[in-house]
């Protein structure tokens, strides 16, 4: 008996300092490499901009890009809770 | 016939400058006017915020309160786009 297992590779990039195009380039980047869905996640502040990446990379892919669901909640972080989210994506083709 | 429509109104919370607590207290009022359901809308630098009202939310109310959906996108805004997240909140009982 062959068994082939096709494992989709999740991906997560996290959002941070840098500038939000370079967060949508990762991404893309992740995509051309085979994977096709990525996590973008981003903690207290980082939260609005992570916003900001999921509209770039569907203004830059458009339709190619879909979203799978959006998580929010809080991380203990430090000892203290903090905000995240967590936003899903796959490539579509 | 008699028709009885029950219309759940759904009220819509814009998240701004003011401090978190008073966001939660202003939801908390609204449940308790009879509605059900609460938008929690943040755009921009308050999407963090929104994420923020809705974990204070959830840490005072537990189980009683229930996450429809979260929607992310962008508005334009003076004639430029702008981030924003919409978290759909029910009260159960």
């Amino acid at each position: 008996m062959l068994m082939v297992v096709i494992v989709e590779e999740t991906r997560l990039v996290n959002i941070g300092a840098k500038p939000v195009e370079d967060y949508v380039f990762e991404t893309i980047l992740i995509f051309q490499e085979g994977s096709s869905t990525v996590v973008l996640k981003g903690s207290g502040a980082f939260i609005s901009k992570a916003v900001d990446v999921y509209n770039a990379l569907v203004s830059r892919l458009g339709d190619s890009v879909e979203l799978v669901k959006v998580d929010i909640g809080s991380d203990r972080f430090k000892g203290r809770f903090k905000s995240f989210i967590a936003i899903t994506v796959r490539k579509k083709y």
